[in-house]
């Protein structure tokens, strides 16, 4: 059995400034449900799959028309609330509380488990949120581009002495999130070779402007890598195939890789193909024989994994990127998955203990020249920091907009509410020509527990404690958001994360002001209070430098 | 390794009328943490535990210290966050914001077992909330009391003509909740055998009033009980012994037991005794060898279980009373544990699918009179609720108080918040001498996942789905509680539930009267939700009442 989703209908959402709803702060939710949704933004429209697997905006489609209709008679003072992307309720609240209040995917411990969910799925009762689709804040592949710029940057200042120019990163999955990785690697000065099943995806890319090429075999493919490296000449080059058997194929060949990660969605082994099926076969046959499947891609991954880890041996930069594929591949059957750690302990988590971490706002106008303006504020703002200012330009350059026009950088605490008030000005002021939204992936500082991936090697051993994500998401209902949201299973899959987002609305009103000092302030801010408790010096400099009450300190 | 506490102080409330802390917004959780660990409402107030196993109030003293310091100081538009009994920050947010955001013993779903949290807590990291002992609202043995009464009244009504007079209740476990299971018996008009391993638990609930005797033997006791039945005559009698050997024991000797429940501490095996093992040898043994304890508890488990089920077979009332001693008798173990329900699809559910619920109140001043008050308010606002007047007079004439006065009954969507008005009307007019804290046990309509207990045979099988107890603390934070809780394992243990509660102070302002109106409202509405969207057809006539908004109806 499987939940019939409804008929679909097209989605774009509204541009310009009439309102459809009664205020920005109902008009905003709506127009991201719908940008989320927008076939320019979402992996399958249709199915109301966004991105990274099945992560969903809406339950179903009479789910997203009931939404809908609710934001659009939505007081000022009332809250609408969302169960795994079904609009359940809607009570009187205040003003100050948020519009939105969005649990997605949760399920009691005992239970929170692929099958199990998928049980619950098919009986129409949850769906997957991943993190920025059932929360209505994805934007695209400029999304995790920034982040695999940051990571990549990261990587290269680690091993490579600042540049990736000269070197060679080898990875899996161009889909929604893997798609950024190319070009990540070629903003870094590098050389990437990514692995895909599905043609279609690499394709896209390169329609995109993310991917240069792709290479008409394996051996093609090697013979364009290895000469853009020699010449330390950024290239991007996609080749269709399985990673689990491609990968340890180019280790047996002793292909000189520099840097290995993957980006397959291993987290849900029924989204990884394994190999000796194929792409026209895996819908149905997952379907069918979801254990079967999973017992199959599992055998893939051990043997995906088990590939990287000899890369690793023979002396490459190797990590997990976020997709749960060592503990899958340990699954599998491969004992040495955890050889290789994951990106976060590796590269983020001392931006994370200054509070730094993904900052993004669209222009609920439409209109390009308002992320214009907004760039420049941001710019303006920080005239010093030469990396964002990089990345900026570069996202201008290269940034191809994804339904409503939007932007992302990483901001540490007592930057991100500064952007956001110059932003509320400018809405103010007119300079920009409709509100502005500004939220963030989960992914972030105090917003998820995820002992695979953002919390994975936390320095006390608190990786698995998940009170964080909770206190994160009250404190945002408690600070004037627009919508707050809480996930469980986003990224690395069911059992594995807890995680919560917030969404706040600069419409240029006191109000949006107050709110969004208390709101860009504390969110980060929680995420500075997370480290300092674990014990990292860094968060406690930065505690200390924002001012930042510590309870246990004072 | 076990984490250090710190020197324990005698804790005890401040009474009267001056404040503490700067306004009673924040003297009220302060003095309600205090009360939670006076030593007369405290099961172990040294080692800061309040009830329910290790429910803590504080992770440890020097938390506790930090608490109180923090709320001495605390603006009304500033709010503390507590991460599993430890005050990890103070973040500025708004008025109609919590004072206070708990988050208590959460952890990601594959690492939320017993063991992988004991070995958290060893290291300091999180402590047990249980409900009400991490969220500062448990006020004593007359809580559960309520619930019990409830429950056996409901037993009653579907058994045995609406009276247990001349029936009689075997139980075990007579600690901080399963205590309150004599009177309640004996309030019905029943005769009640409590079994207890803990001589000193028996004896201070014969000095609270809550049990009349002790007996001298097994045989002693059943002739007691036995006499009591015949004659139609109320009575409560404990006994010495283990119940996985008491039980079976019974059974075998054909006594005429027509009701069987337990509330030992099942949920965490350490904390129920195995046969075998003597009071003296149980803290070092289970703390010694906690694997090994743990399967001779579930052992023990499986017979005591085991005798239950003898006694279903043989025509009584069984149920399962919110410990989770099925699943550890399963897993000791015994096939048949399942055969009996739990006590929330058997009794309550129907309550809950019209809102109805625990609703608990304090008086701050630490005056009776204050709760006499309150008690007449809320007979007047209700004149025609029989079984309201008769427990409010049951309770005023049975129950001594334990730290500041204190009253429970349970009442419905569209009854709350009427309440909660008269009773801030009273603290404006001063016929009450000071405000009043309103909260609820987490176990209620809305509030929580828990497919053991309360969440248990879902008439759509959503039980596992623990997107509304999120959703449940979201909408706190957001209508005006003063403080909010989110807990994990609250009851049924480690990875069984997930659930959350609210506490708001009646201070006699105008402002506190908007927040109870909406508070008050929409927590009861979103348990009242809940089941309409799982569609009990009750909820659905209560939403239809109540004016509340379902999107999918409309
Ligand atoms: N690091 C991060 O910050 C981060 C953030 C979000 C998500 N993720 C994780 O990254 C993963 C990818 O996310 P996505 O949105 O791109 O998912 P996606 O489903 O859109 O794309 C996955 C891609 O992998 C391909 N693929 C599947 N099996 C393969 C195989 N055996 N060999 C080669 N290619 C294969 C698919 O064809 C698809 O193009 C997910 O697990 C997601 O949870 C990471
Ligand atoms: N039904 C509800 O509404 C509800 C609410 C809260 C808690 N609970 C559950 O009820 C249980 C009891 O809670 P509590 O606060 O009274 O716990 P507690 O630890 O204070 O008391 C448990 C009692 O059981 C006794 N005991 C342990 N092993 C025994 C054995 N083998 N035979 C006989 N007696 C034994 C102990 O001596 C103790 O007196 C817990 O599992 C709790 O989670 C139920």
């Amino acid at each position: 059995m499987s939940h019939d989703l409804g008929t679909p209908v097209p989605v774009r959402a509204p541009r310009g400034t009439t309102l459809t709803a009664r205020s920005w702060q109902t008009e905003a939710p709506l127009r991201m449900l719908m940008n989320n949704l927008d076939p320019e933004v979402a992996e399958r429209p249709d199915d109301l799959v966004v991105y990274g697997g099945t992560g969903r905006a809406a339950r179903d489609w009479p789910s997203y028309h009931a939404i809908v209709r609710t934001l659009t008679t939505l007081a000022d003072d009332e809250t609408l609330l969302v169960q795994s992307g079904k609009p359940v309720g809607v009570l009187r609240t205040h003003e100050w509380a948020p519009r939105v209040l969005i649990a997605n995917s949760n399920l009691v411990g005992d239970w929170a488990t692929w099958p199990e969910f998928r049980r619950l799925e098919a009986q129409g009762l949850t769906m997957y949120g991943q993190m920025t689709a059932g929360s209505w804040i994805y934007i695209g592949a400029q999304g995790i581009l920034q982040g695999t710029y940051e990571t990549l940057a990261a990587v290269a200042a680690k091993r490579f002495g600042g540049t990736l120019a000269g070197t060679l990163t080898l990875t899996g999955g161009c889909g929604g999130m893997g798609g950024a990785q190319p070009l990540a690697v070629t903003l870094n000065g590098g050389v990437c070779l990514v692995v895909d099943v599905d043609r279609s995806r690499l394709e896209r890319r390169v329609r995109e402007r993310y991917l240069d090429e792709v290479a008409d075999s394996l051996d093609d493919a090697v013979r364009r890598v290895e000469s853009a490296r020699t010449e330390k000449r950024a290239l991007s080059v996609g080749v269709v195939g399985n990673s689990a058997s491609v990968v340890p194929e180019l280790l047996r060949r002793g292909v000189a890789v520099d840097v290995v990660t993957d980006q397959t969605s291993a987290h849900d082994p029924l989204s990884y193909l394994p190999v000796g099926v194929s792409v026209e076969e895996w819908h149905d046959y997952a379907a069918a024989k979801p254990e079967e499947f999973t017992d199959r891609a599992r055998e893939s991954m051990a043997r995906h994994v088990e590939g990287m880890v000899g890369f690793l041996d023979a002396g490459a930069e190797v990590f997990d990127y976020g997709n749960s594929i060592r503990d899958e591949a340990r699954r599998g059957g491969f004992d040495r998955a955890f050889d290789f750690p994951g990106f976060v302990p590796a590269y983020i988590r001392p931006l994370f203990a200054r509070g730094k971490g993904p900052f993004r706002w669209a222009a609920l106008s439409g209109d390009p020249r308002d992320i214009a303006a907004t760039d420049k504020a941001v710019l303006d703002l920080f005239p010093d920091d030469d990396h964002l200012h990089r990345w900026i330009r570069a996202a201008q350059e290269r940034v191809a907009f994804q339904g409503l026009p939007a932007r992302i950088c990483w901001l540490g605490h007592g930057e991100r509410d500064r952007a956001g008030l110059a932003f509320n000005d400018l809405v103010a002021s007119g300079e920009v020509s409709a509100p502005v939204v500004i939220g963030r992936d989960h992914l972030d500082a105090g917003s998820v527990a995820s002992p695979y991936r953002e919390t994975e090697g936390m320095a006390d051993g608190s990786d698995a404690i998940a009170d964080w994500p909770l206190l994160n998401a009250l404190t945002a209902a408690s600070s004037g958001a627009t919508w707050v949201s809480l996930h469980h299973g986003g990224g690395v899959g069911m059992g594995r994360s807890i995680h919560a987002g917030q969404v706040s609305v600069a419409d240029g009103t006191d109000l949006a002001a107050q709110k969004l000092a208390r709101v860009l302030s504390n969110d980060p801010g929680l995420g500075v209070l997370r480290h300092v408790d674990a014990g990292y010096d860094d968060a406690a400099a930065a505690a200390a430098r924002g001012g930042l009450r510590v309870p246990m300190l004072e």
